[in-house]
């Protein structure tokens, strides 16, 4: 009889393989709230984390009704007819409130998804932005390992969804549509920073005035903030993913970003993955923090006495700290 | 004979009183590291700390060079001529490294240090910008409690300083010199956001026609960034602290921010406190599991293994996080 649950040892071997039924499982391990599936998907991720790596992790946001799916379905299927393999994956920290996600509905890439050299996978569903974060994260590593060159990462950038994936991916992408005018109203903070280029949707027919217009708002824009340490100048594209016009030009872009900061990329790579082992341990901290029965007990009142100003908020937290402290030990 | 050392009752007598002497002192108790002078500062603080508060906290920053010890003399003796008493305090990571300070070459503001309604006192020296920022926090309190009305807080801008000091004050001023052009050029990331008003100062003489420049310059600046949540739309005003010209319309657009945003700059102060609360709270977490010498020894090793994609940063947060745990017990 045929075994229901792969081992480790075979699911690595699929992987490697570049079976994605194989993916997919270690990738349902590793979302998994199982302990028994997460030491597995643990042993499966250390197995693959060394994996050469000669990839481009792309992270893509851009609000609903941008045309977010077009632009990746059509950008995927432009990789894949040059041979390349593409994955595609999501962090949407709505996903596990709304039971949806986006991605979820695998309709919306009907193309891609029948393509054999493309894997889409749904936002895993959690119950904060750091679960989220770090299972795709971990995805990444997987579909690396089974030999995907380009990792395309959605996120409709709820929260500070648009901060966690920017510090996943090599390449950061903000799709846009052309406005009615103050093209930077509705851009929240932060984002114009992150900013690697911003692509602007829908520059066709009737749109297209108004997207020249936005090309040169736009550039401006970028003009106007703090250069970038890695030297590169955010650039301004247009394109029309449903007339499938200007989509080399994004990718071109990719290249030269890939081309001008060479070295650049691996060494991002590395201090990402420091910030996350640091940001892992202090989400770790604070949660134990917060989620002691003595803190919340008192947290709250104290917390209303230090807004009005009837204790110090240093005095408060050191009262805090030593009721955690006394609780540990 | 005469006691050396005041009573924390009469200290706090003293400040109510509005005396500069027993505030002087008990701001020296405030950054003791003595163990008793840091009970008696508290008791101090949780005494004052509920006074009555219809004052004024402006952060001042800018880059050495820019004039800021004259615009604050200047500004400071224009307050007080009217009347106002006024504090300046400053946050200067740097000062404990330097031995040296902003703020502590009172011959640099000669004629407010001699004013009786005005208090100066340099930055506390701390090892960390945490421990100068939550000392000049309950100076704050203090001065406040000696019926300061307005406090002055100088930073020169090092590290993260300024979020520092915009976390703790209700309007915060970038002080800037006219350019050669690209006037964006040098400003930090992330300070344009935090400003209400950029004064550009040295705007005299042959000055005068890049002061102007600037100003255009800077006003577009601001309107690509997002716009302020409290409906505040930054200044850019002119000065010359030298020649004492334009500093009625710097304090004139600070009172007009303090009426157009009214009630939200006591709002801001309770989130104030609830930031420094939980800023607290999680920097103390944090300093304790970076202290602990189990952690130490391995933190090193294990950052270079997964910032060479060795080890995943979950599977190492989790060994650390289970290693300072044991420690704790």
């Amino acid at each position: 009889f045929r075994k229901r649950q792969p081992s480790v040892a075979s699911l690595i071997q699929g992987i490697r393989d570049g079976d994605k039924t194989a993916l997919s499982r270690a990738i349902t391990l590793v979302e998994s709230k199982n302990k028994t599936h997460l030491v597995q998907a643990n042993q499966i991720i250390e197995a693959c984390i060394a994996d050469k790596k000669n990839t481009l992790r792309i992270g893509i946001t851009g609000v609903p009704g941008v045309g977010k799916s077009t632009f990746i379905e059509v950008l995927g299927k432009y990789l894949t007819n040059q041979g390349k393999k593409v994955a595609v994956l999501a962090v949407d920290p709505t996903s596990s409130l709304s039971k949806g996600s986006i991605l979820g509905d695998k309709t919306r890439m009907e193309v891609l998804v029948r393509d054999e050299n493309a894997f889409i996978r749904p936002s895993p569903s959690e119950d904060s932005l750091g679960g989220v974060a770090r299972k795709t994260r971990e995805s990444i590593i997987l579909c690396e390992a089974a030999h995907f060159d380009v990792i395309l990462i959605e996120t409709v950038g709820v929260g500070q969804s648009e901060t966690a994936v920017h510090g996943m991916v090599d390449f950061f992408l903000l799709l846009k549509l052309a406005g009615a005018g103050d093209e930077l109203q509705g851009i929240k903070r932060g984002i114009m920073e992150m900013t690697d280029t911003i692509v602007i949707n829908k520059a066709d027919g009737k749109n297209k005035q108004a997207a020249n217009l936005a090309k040169i708002e736009f550039t401006r824009a970028l003009h106007f903030y703090p250069p970038k340490e890695n030297g590169w100048v955010p650039k301004v594209l247009q394109c029309s993913a449903l007339e499938n016009e200007g989509i080399s030009e994004v990718w071109q872009t990719i290249l030269n970003f890939k081309d001008a900061t060479a070295d650049a990329i691996y060494d991002k790579r590395k201090y990402q993955n420091k910030f996350w082992l640091l940001q892992t341990i202090e989400d770790n901290l604070k949660m134990q923090f917060y989620e002691d029965t003595a803190i919340q007990q008192q947290l709250e009142q104290l917390t209303t006495l230090v807004m009005n100003a009837k204790v110090s908020p240093f005095v408060a937290a050191e009262q805090l700290l030593a009721l955690h402290q006394k609780k540990l030990k």
